[in-house]
Order: C-alpha cells, then structure tokens, then sequence
C-alpha cells in the first residue's frame, strides 16, 4: 500500500506576524523548529517511514524537512526541491499585515482574496521590495505575479502526476513538506474536495497528515497522525 | 573558472571521545554544529556561492551540510547523497577508543592502521554491534568489511569521476561535505599527493577548502578560506 504523508511547515515569522508571505523565503520560528522536531518525533513513533522526500524551494519547508528528518535519523534520505510545491504567490499582498490590509480594502475584499477559489489578489508591482525576479533559485522560472488557489492547483498537479505520483505507484514511501496551499492543491485532488470548499479547509502547521491510498493512487483514508 | 569547495564535517561526538567511526553513524557534537554554520558565515561573508552539493549519507557530513547552507540562505540547493563520500571503513575498529588499542595491539600496529596506505585494519565480525548490514540506507551496496585509505580512494574517485566532475566541467559551481578520508581521496588526486604522504595529511573539521582548478580540473590552487 503506497504511504503518502504531507507536513506544512512549522510556524513562520509572518504567520506570527499575520502577514501575507507566499513566495517570500521567510524562515520558521524557534516554535516552529519545534513543531517540525515533534512531527518528526511522533512519525518515528508510529512507525512511519520514507524512501523519498520532496519539499518546496522556500527555507520553511526545507528546514521544516530536516527537522522531521533529523528526528527521524532519515537525514540521508534522498530529497527533491521544487519550485512546483511553493506556497501560492499573493502578488501584491506579499509583505503586507492581514489587519492592515483588511483596515484599508474591507473584510470582504480580503476574505475574497484569502477564500475565493479563482480570484488572485492584484499583482506584485514591478520593483516591489517582495520582487524575486532577481532570485536566482527561480533563475529560468516563470515567476507568477499573483496566484488564486486555482492557478495554484494548476501548477502543483502536474508536478504531481509527473514526479510523485510515478514513485508512489513504484512503491516509494513519501514525504512532501509543504505549504498552505500547496497542499490544498493535493488535498482537493486526492480527496475530491469541491471548489467551492477547499479554500477554507485549514491544514494546521507541522502535523503530518496520513493518506492511506490503493494502487491506483484513491485515497481510502486521511487523518492527522497526531489523532490515531 | 570552475569553483569547488570541500568541507569535512564539524567535530562529531566520536571525534571528541577519540573512538575509531568510520562508517557508524555518529551526529556532530554542538561545537561541531558551530562549526558548520561558522563555516557557512564565512563562505556567505568571501562571496562564495554554489549550484550543486554533494555529501555522503552520514548524518554529520548531512547536518554539517544543512547548517553551511542554512547560513548562507542556500538551503534550497539541490543536495545529492551518496554512499561514496562515505568515511573510510574502519573495520574491527569500530567503535573502539584510540587510547585502549594502542594500549592492547601497541602504538605502531595502530599507527600502521591509520596511517598506513593500503594496509586495512581487521575486518568487522559479523555480529559486531557496529555491523550496518540490516541497514536500510545501504540496501543493495556491498558495505566493506574494512578498507585502507586506499580501498577508501578506489571508490570515492570513480563516483568523482562520473558524477562530480562533469558537473564542473559544465560550469557548476560544488561543494562537498564529507569525512577525512574521502575528502583526502579527492585531495590525493587533485593536488596529485604521494601514495606515502596522503595518509598523513590532515584535514581540519569545518574548514572549508577552496580549489582553483582549470578547465581540464587540474588544481592551479588550494587554500583554506579562512586564511585569504
């Protein structure tokens, strides 16, 4: 039976802050490592375990992977990072407060923004301080000047039917260290949540969550490994 | 002009109690964590950068990796893991304090063992609360039974060969983080260091070594970082 596990990373300094950070490479806090070390630890409890590893491109993920996997004695496993699995881009929002920005458009505009399945926030002004394109990770990148967790979805199913997909179905253990939406894109996908409803499904920091799937990659069951 | 860094894991909990490693998976100790991210800081602080990693699967060489990266805001890097940049196998000696065999097989008979070129220790029993057989990162990998720096250079450089320095060749920019004695491997190659004098040539933890080398990989220099 093919084993699927997916982490978001641990607590970041914007999600303390309560600002808007999508690609921004913002690192995990110290109770976010935390969060990473007793998701790693409770695996290891349960007696989970992977052959292979994907992560984002963003340093709290990357980090929030080693964390389990240090704990895990799993550090020498092989890992893929791509930029597939980034968080979705906020465009113009990336850096601003939620309150702030909700103080300055409305309530209802920012809950459009943050829970509307298909519309993107305003895109991320040329120059703007949050501009990557200089960032030489995302060098040969299409760099998305906003997402809506459509345009999300549209990126990460593909990376997971070309490169995951292909390794569960060989028998591969996984582990992907993600984010918010990101994993939204595959939580929709594996367990057929409407348009309507997965962007207010909250995937809560550094707590693995099990997908238990036949061959064909249908997920029978999901749960919080924390809750079995 | 291609760039490569070589780095030996920080200080290793063994290294501090004077216990033959080898192949035994022994973490770093907090001051060779230091080591690491201070090795990190000064790669980041001289400029250097780098497209691709390569480290052994050993969690000191892992982790010594990670906190270089980590410090330089590189930990998205891709990272290749490989059994062949592991550390010497020290057989029979695994485990055992340096102090105690010397005292039982005599300081010349421990001094040929560590220091000799193609002279391995005895083998590992079967049994050996060191065997890694059941290990499942080694699956499918004849683990020696002992090595001589020698049978250590005989498998470090064909993976070199085929999988490092065409990277180079093509312009990418490596660093390497791995043990004594299968940076000394590459050190013996690049720098074409005598059968008799490699042995003795110390390499320091955490001191990151920089290589000059032209398009044919033919070294023009090789320094410590931390003296330029």
């Amino acid at each position: 039976m093919p084993t699927l596990v997916l982490i978001r990373h641990g607590q970041s300094a914007w999600n303390l802050e309560n600002r808007f950070t999508g690609w921004w490479d913002v690192d995990v806090t110290e109770k976010g490592a935390e969060e990473a070390r007793a998701a790693g630890r409770l695996l290891a409890e349960k007696g989970l375990d992977f052959d292979l590893c994907f992560t984002s491109l963003q340093t709290r993920a990357i980090k929030t992977l080693n964390l389990v996997l240090e704990e895990m004695g799993r550090l020498w496993l092989p890992v893929e990072k791509d930029w597939h699995l980034n968080e979705r881009h906020y465009g113009g929002l990336t850096g601003l407060d939620k309150a702030e920005t909700a103080a300055k458009h409305g309530d209802d505009q920012v809950k459009i923004w943050r829970r509307s399945f298909d519309i993107p926030p305003p895109p991320m002004e040329p120059g703007s301080a949050f501009d990557l394109s200089k960032d030489r990770r995302y060098a040969g990148i299409a760099i998305p000047s906003t997402e809506s967790l459509k345009d999300t979805i549209a990126r990460v199913l593909p990376y997971w039917e070309s490169r995951i997909a292909p390794e569960l179905k060989a028998g591969k253990r996984v582990v992907i260290s993600a984010h918010g939406n990101s994993l939204r894109a595959l939580v929709k996908h594996l367990s057929g949540i409407s348009d309507a409803e997965i962007a207010s499904l909250e995937i809560p920091t550094g707590q693995p969550i099990v997908y238990e799937l036949d061959d064909a990659l249908t997920a029978t069951d999901r749960y919080y490994l924390s809750e079995r």
